[in-house]
């Protein structure tokens, strides 16, 4: 067990309210008078989420759809945000950020309400927290909700912003489309409203598909079973690393994609294609979930061994 | 102009809400449904507001009050926070900072709700951020309400956690309940609630009474004049520091009282007399407001000129 996962039990240990669900989902779920609030915090680390070098208007823009992701998958609409910004002497590095992030509050609709700055020591890396308030109208679901003979579903294309990155790094060829997909993550916040009354659980997809597939699974107590050939790529993810199961293993496993997982009743699926239709947004039902425990792996009906790594592990909730 | 200032206006520059307060408030106040939200989000940093060798717990006990202090003074009752922890690799460090936590917790009847943890790369100072959620029954004060013939009032004793400090570090001899405040300060929660329907301005007093009143002043734009005479000195204060023009100007000047500092209506003192007596916590009156601008200070009816350190400016808000 990790330094990170203890202090985490530590931590669980001082919750007594259910709107904390225990700390395991994306969003703590606050009833306020007649308003159901949606509650996250993420923190953007120099060294751990973004490198000194990354452009910071990007480090702006992600600390917000990170946050406003969390949202998405609880299917709340964003009322506003509170920034905790830690100050080095760069103003120009400053102004960056502050325009990446005017680009990001008007871009998703969302507003600064507040939040504290504080000058760091020299030398010390650059952190970020966000805290975003969203409000939602009608059920909130949790990741862990999957019943066994659930269909489990992504949005959008998986593992463009994992190749994006390789792309931006010099370690592959492919299109500037992938890049935008690293750089610049568009939480699926209209579809999160959409599909709330329709699944019986949801989260975004931030580590990989097949890490956070597994947490979702483990906090619903099912097993489940992804067929590779079923997950969803896109073009520019096809031209450029092909779509055979080594690709579509690196997909799954690839970070920073903020798609949307849910598992559904089978009888919800003509509602949850006609939502894809109305928001031009594709869903792919890429498994289902079954009694038991534990992720499988199969590919055009052939069991497949799980890679060893499912995704990334920095992230804790 | 200092960068924290300037980035401070370019934040202000992208908020468009009245619920931001144009970021001059100690907390947000956002309305949501039929609940009256007020939402602060205060940064606790290694190197800038405690030091690696303060004791882990009082970190953690002040990073719950400061933000509580903030929705003490805007008469809210606190619903939830979310953390924000930075972690190092230190097991014990972080044990003592849970068990500081859960006394807060606890002390203020807060409920932990969910947060973000990263881990720290080495070296690099802590810091963690807290973001509170409160909700107003009635009317939230402004730090910007005061007017021409107000009353100025402060709540409790002012200097004690400033003359607490001192004795910690071995500079003054002082009781141990000096120590006290300083390190494990109580927000205002019932007077913050008690006041709000009393005050034309309320905020907390955190950086020292001379600043904190002069920032109210000037949002307010009217001038205030300060009784130093009549600023609340506890027992202990005086038996250490003295009760005399300097020592009430050391008072006036420390940090850290979190005690409420409002404004009045004349008329309103009956009201908020009276409850100081079913709170049993003293609110004296130290001075009033005035047409113009700027802080004076008076002595036993003669001019003071004032300090060239009105207190500590580390804080941004």
């Amino acid at each position: 067990m990790s330094g990170e996962s203890r202090f985490i039990d530590s931590l669980r240990a001082l919750v007594t309210d259910p709107a904390a669900r225990e700390l395991l989902d994306d969003a703590a779920v606050l009833e306020v008078g007649s308003a159901r609030l949606v509650l996250t915090h993420d923190i953007v680390a120099e060294g751990v989420h973004f490198l000194p070098g990354d452009p910071p208007g990007d480090v702006a823009w992600k600390l917000v759809a990170v946050n406003l992701s969390d949202l998405a998958a609880k299917g709340a609409r964003p009322l506003g945000a509170l920034l905790g910004y830690s100050l080095a002497a760069d103003g120009e590095w400053n102004s960056a950020f502050v325009e990446g992030l005017r680009l990001a509050l008007d871009g998703f609709g969302l507003k600064l309400l507040g939040g504290d700055t504080i000058c760091l020591p020299e030398g010390a890396p650059r952190a970020f927290g966000l805290t975003a308030i969203g409000e939602a109208s009608g059920p909130v679901p949790s990741r862990s909700g999957a019943k066994p003979g659930d269909h489990l579903w992504v949005s959008g294309t998986i593992g463009d912003a994992g190749a994006g990155l390789a792309v931006a790094r010099g370690e592959l060829h492919g299109a500037a489309s992938l890049i935008e997909r690293y750089r610049l993550p568009r939480p699926r916040l209209e579809a999160g409203q959409a599909l709330a009354p329709l699944v019986s659980a949801m989260m975004d997809v931030s580590d990989g598909l097949l890490i956070d597939l597994a947490r979702m699974a483990e906090a619903s107590g099912v097993a489940a079973v992804i067929e590779l050939d079923t997950v969803p790529l896109s073009e520019a993810y096809i031209a450029a690393r092909g779509e055979e199961r080594e690709a579509r293993i690196a997909a799954a496993t690839a970070g920073d994609d903020y798609e949307l997982l849910f598992s559904a009743d089978p009888a919800q699926a003509p509602a949850i294609l006609a939502a894809s239709d109305a928001l031009g947004l594709p869903f792919s039902r890429i498994g289902h979930a079954f009694e038991g425990q534990g992720l499988r792996l199969t590919d055009r009906g052939g069991e497949v061994p799980l890679p060893t790594r499912l995704g990334y592990q920095h992230r804790s909730s």
